[in-house]
């Protein structure tokens, strides 16, 4: 019971764990988190759109009628009523035995690595991407190549330069984490053709498709080919993160492989919270709560669109204007850096994410660093107005430097 | 939107999906799934002992209190007052800061394999030993060797023998799953400094310590040695296994590699199921529940004890007297197979696991082939001596052939 006479025991770290970092974003949250400062850099959806009279109530009742099954081990692939709801609800023929649930729709990037992902594999992302994804490939040691993008999406010249060899192409079409972009319908078809054409699983995130301002995402990706398409779906914007839950949709083929994955990872995902999940969607609540989401984060958006053509006037940065989602993307002159701005910008009592963040592979390029992610959700329309007035202010000083 | 028109996608599956494979206790567990089996096949904690109502007030408790954090996104370590009871419930020296919440312990064997093992390295496990850990690390790709043991535990002479190059020896060494078999205190010392010596890492998995049923097991492994092991504890048998939650103490060395592999698994576990947990567990509520778990499953072994006593008297078979835990473990006279058994047996309405499916690697030997693992807690005490009898008579009819 004396450690300290114990030789010191020599860990050997797998190769893998080279590849797994702390996310640069987690680190500047740290930062950001101090009291005072406006964030517009995190990717939290509002607390105030959680329904949590709906899951008190639900709970109660899970607790109540099935509490012993709801606290038992259950099976792998998820509860069979809630698989049910969610194949009826997709918009295309989904049989509810294709249907995984998973740990919330990061565990479903995580169980896609493993299945598909060989050291060195290629793998093909948009430019820039979700650096969660990322994030969840890298332990499987993939080639992640990133694929250029205009305003429309994915290039499809691009992805048949990069095509040979990869495993899949990972695409997150609607009001994208980080630019807030969104796949047009015309480039949609041609993605799906030419993947098809080219022998390129497509693996579908869709975390925000519910989150639209005036008029819903064209049809999935996966809608046009079921079976050359996993479809990762998420309850985190539309109930709540904090249940962690998610799901997949596979192909027959590929179902077997990616549960027998899921039950080695954490044998299932909380039985209670999914049944909890799926007592609080009984009826008609979705259809009900959802618009609210909708509305709320469109009068952000706005009230986000109104402070930058304000307060950003004449200064030479750039925006879009998302369909929907939470973020928005900002491009600073030309010659400034996100990076050296953050600091500035904290100092004034606001917070972003660099872009560079979110870029595959290699050191970003001029124009990578030049972006930056804004989150419209988190912050109210007050701190909105306060925290793109600071931004301009740090950006003006940056530029007299 | 014609499928059917699109060539259909070539999915490649990376190497390691050929060693996931159905779990072979999965498939068990669903022939005997039909109503009418007795079965001592699952390894499921009585629903008797989940604290439902204490739940219920637990839920309505954080949901009123703090309903908008706990649905929130959280730290990927976990909920803080969480790790603060574990470290401080535990019997030796804890940081909070070593403490991770997994989304149940089966994570924590998912994130061990990712961030120590490499294709092809050894991992060394007890004969038998869990096949959750089996399947958990059979991703990474090891080479798993089984170290010898007898009734004390793991063979130290063995584990010299096959200690070279290991990433580290994985003991479940309290009422293990499945033989019920605990180290003793004498071996646990040998062990400890044995490991030290030869460098060989210990990965500790403790899912059922707690449920002893006349004296506490000797302390941990880990206790004797924290910077040369990993320790994996678990609420799903002291509270209930729905919640998905369980946790890892790592050595600060290594701890930022398996924070970082969990924050890309699956983010962060429930919040919300945290603060739920660490509400229920709050005052003396373990103190009053466990023992009433330990007593029931104390009066559970004790009436298998008398029914194998009794229905197999003569027969040639031996079992063991655990001394906590959920798990017995019995051998059929030489020339029977458990394999074979079993279908006979579940005709006449009793299920078990046939202990072969605990041996890693290679084909399991004659003896291996004998044994069966007998679950005391899922049936009721008139089921276990209505199962037990139909056993006896399954084990006789097999032997007159």
């Amino acid at each position: 019971m004396k450690p300290n006479d114990l030789p010191s025991t020599p860990w050997v770290l797998a190769r893998r764990a080279a590849r797994m970092n702390p996310s640069v974003i987690r680190e500047i949250l740290k930062v950001t988190e101090r009291p005072g400062i406006i964030s517009f850099a995190g990717g939290l959806p509002s607390p105030s759109t959680f329904p949590v009279a709906e899951f008190a109530a639900a709970s109660a009742q899970v607790l109540g009628q099935d509490g012993p099954a709801a606290l038992q081990y259950a099976a792998s692939e998820g509860f069979a009523p809630l698989r049910e709801r969610i194949a009826a609800q997709l918009p295309w023929p989904v049989d509810p035995a294709q249907v995984l649930i998973t740990t919330g729709s990061q565990q479903g990037l995580d169980l896609v690595a493993k299945v598909l992902v060989d050291p060195g594999s290629r793998v093909l992302v948009e430019t820039p991407t979700y650096l969660g994804a990322l994030q969840a490939f890298a332990p499987m040691e993939p080639e992640v190549v990133g694929v250029a993008n205009d305003a429309s999406g994915v290039l499809v010249d691009d992805l048949e330069a990069k095509a040979a060899g990869a495993r899949f192409l990972y695409l997150l079409p609607n009001f994208q984490n980080p630019t807030g972009r969104t796949i047009t319908e015309a480039r949609r078809a041609e993605l799906s053709q030419a993947a098809a054409r080219l022998g390129v699983p497509i693996v579908e995130d869709n975390p925000y498709g519910d989150l639209w301002f005036d008029q819903p995402p064209p049809a999935p990706l996966t809608a046009r080919n079921p079976h050359g398409c996993i479809y990762l779906g998420s309850f985190s914007k539309v109930l709540a993160p904090g249940l962690r839950l998610g799901f997949l949709v596979a192909p027959p083929t590929l179902y077997p492989k990616l549960l027998q994955a899921k039950q080695a990872a954490d044998l299932h995902s909380p039985s209670f919270n999914q049944r909890m999940a799926h007592e609080v969607m009984q009826g008609d609540f979705l259809a009900r709560h959802v618009p609210r989401i909708r509305a709320l984060y469109r009068a952000q958006r706005d009230a986000m669109l109104a402070a930058l053509a304000r307060e950003l006037a004449g200064l030479g940065v750039e925006w879009n204007s998302p369909d929907g989602g939470m973020f928005l993307w900002a491009r600073l002159p030309r010659g400034m850096n996100a990076l050296d701005l953050l600091p500035q910008a904290v100092e004034r009592g606001v917070a972003f994410v660099p872009g560079a963040a979110f870029y595959a592979g290699e050191t970003p390029d001029a124009d990578a660093l030049r972006t930056l992610r804004l989150s419209f959700v988190t912050a109210t329309v007050p701190q909105i107005d306060r925290g793109v007035a600071a931004l301009a202010a740090a950006i003006r000083e940056q530029q007299r430097r």
